[in-house]
């Protein structure tokens, strides 16, 4: 069949929205309609050419969420009609990662995946006879996809696409990184570095899990009234404070995070985010991706007295699991999406939504199909 | 009062064994007649002018066993004749740390204490007129001590004191970071950085937690024998290996540590003890205590792939609470004390102690009065 896509030919230049050859799909595998795609700041790392294990030419996007066209043999956990959310993270519940219950890091195709290429170590996806290569296991900037069956989430009919696939990378990092890897509690202190779509979620995920405080720290001053707008408690903006941001936040917390959280990346700020932990217990998780090569540092008295250095990655989130009862959260009206997604695009004007996104000017641009 | 004490007159010079005048017990103090005294690194470090915040004149030692003679006024929870450990962390039960339930490391009289004084802000030793400095809030290189009352724990009355100082630092320190730090479960996989006195305790607190695997490293091969004594299953020297000892050690424990622990105090290391944990859940803990101005390092991508980077100071037990229940542990038989006093000494040979640390020649010397 054929499927209208956006295509990254290579790192730097514009997609090309163009029309691929797709081959259906096969064993274990499903067929699933695109209704929208969010734009994230990791499809832009790649195409921008940071990622050191980028493949072109490929159909980037890892947000999305559609509906089950056709199913390959063998596959028993959904069915034509079914509305689905991609998953970057599947999640097989049979690999020693998914059996343990400690972690949603399904290995079971990473090796694949990682190479862009569905299990069976073949694309779905043809140009002109060329092989266009798959790209977090998702590919959705593609209006039709093949994914394998633990890689989709099922999800409520009810729930509108171009809001319920935001939680097919953003929402769910960000929320579920409270949730799920934190494991925030009523009453607690968080402190949130970096206001961007990432950083909004975790705020409304301290809100949901009761955060008594929920400090945000931003260099742009604009982003002030969003962190408020999904329930921050206090604005820190660096640059303008008189101390250094660690003791400024140690102070206006009374000793510091029982929470922190680093969404932008930037190596010296996890750093921050890490010594502005509450002495003792406080704990700081990394969801930032940092570039190539960069690493984070600090004193061992940091932890050795008590403060505790995490990460996360989709939010500690078991996709097939976890990635349905968020979307009732934002049906049930515990999150909020709607006022994040700033800019709904076709995917004609998807180069646009990347502008938007190095520009600043957008929380979330969606692309509908 | 007189009482006969190794007293550290400045740096790097040998302790001197000299008669000093001690004022008793204040309000909330007790008088504590100590039995015997362990030799620990920290004492060295300090005593090698390595701790920045090292005071002299002063009695070292914080790792003994004695019996209270003499209470002062308001103490309730101990009374003269009690055998007590003495707590240089101590538990007040009131600070915001201490009723958080969350951390061990009780604020309450911190401050003093890192000043080599009581609470009140003075000391109770003179030698000639001159102050002579507490240390660690302990001082028991001395054979009579005033504590504060929060500092002492009431432990049982026939367990011998040569083996229970003990339990003042190294064997809580090990254990504690075992059971209460990283909470080792049965079935685990642990991997043990530094096979002295600390390392041992936390491969025998492995033990007594179930441990199925126990891998022990360290340079030196003598420590081999040492380790499998107290529950060590594999030995790894680094320097006798083809392939760098974080490869190593993920190959051999079918993909790394379920915990893993530094005692070496070396920050390369704690690197590699957090490295060589499991993808998706492994944690490290440090307990060794690095060089003034060290770091440790990594690449992100360590934490957001699920490792976790943790440290613990005094096991995290929470002295008052949790030392006399590790006493029960060694009457019990549950954990081993007596084949790691090597040497055992008069206070008068206390300087042969230090020597035969620093010659790696020990495993623990215990000083009895």
């Amino acid at each position: 069949m054929k499927t209208r896509a956006a295509v990254a030919f290579e790192a730097k230049k514009p997609l090309e929205i163009v029309e691929l050859d797709l081959e259906g799909p096969k064993e274990g595998e499903v067929l699933v309609e695109l209704m929208a795609t969010g734009i994230c700041h990791t499809d832009a790392y790649t195409l921008d050419g940071l990622d050191s294990e980028g493949i072109f030419p490929a159909v980037l996007g890892h947000e999305g969420a559609g509906i089950v066209r056709e199913t390959g043999p063998g596959v028993k956990s959904v069915a034509p009609d079914d509305h689905v959310i991609p998953l970057y993270t599947p999640e097989c519940r049979e690999c020693k990662t998914c059996v343990s219950g400690k972690s949603n890091l399904c290995t079971s195709i990473r090796g694949t995946q990682g190479r862009g290429v569905m299990p069976d170590g073949t694309s779905r996806m043809r140009y002109k006879g060329e092989t266009i290569y798959h790209y977090m296991g998702c590919s959705t900037f593609s209006n039709f996809v093949v994914l394998p069956e633990i890689a989709v989430a099922k999800i409520r009919k009810d729930a509108p696409f171009d809001k319920a696939c935001y939680i097919g990378c953003g929402v769910t990092t960000g929320v579920g990184a409270v949730i799920n890897t934190a494991r925030v509690t009523p009453g607690s202190t968080v402190v949130v570095f970096g206001l961007g779509g990432i950083g909004l979620n975790v705020i409304q995920g301290a809100r949901m899990a009761g955060a008594d405080r929920i400090v945000g720290v931003d260099i742009n001053d604009d982003k002030a009234g969003w962190g408020r707008r999904f329930g921050m408690t206090d604005f820190v903006n660096p640059a303008r404070i008189d101390t250094d941001v660690v003791t400024h936040i140690v102070a206006l917390t009374d000793g510091g995070a029982d929470y922190s959280f680093d969404c932008t990346g930037n190596t010296e700020v996890m750093r921050q985010a890490l010594e502005c932990c509450h002495r003792g217990w406080g704990e700081s998780i990394i969801i930032g991706v940092a570039e190539a090569g960069r690493e984070i540092a600090t004193r061992p008295f940091q932890l050795v007295t008590g403060r505790v250095w995490k990460g996360t990655a989709f939010g500690g989130a078991k996709g097939r699991t976890d990635v349905p009862e968020i979307v009732d959260w934002y049906m049930d009206g515990k999150i909020e999406i709607d006022p994040m997604i700033t800019h709904v695009l076709s995917l004609e004007e998807i180069n646009k939504g990347f502008d938007l996104m190095h520009a600043g000017a957008s929380i979330r641009s969606v692309v509908v199909f």
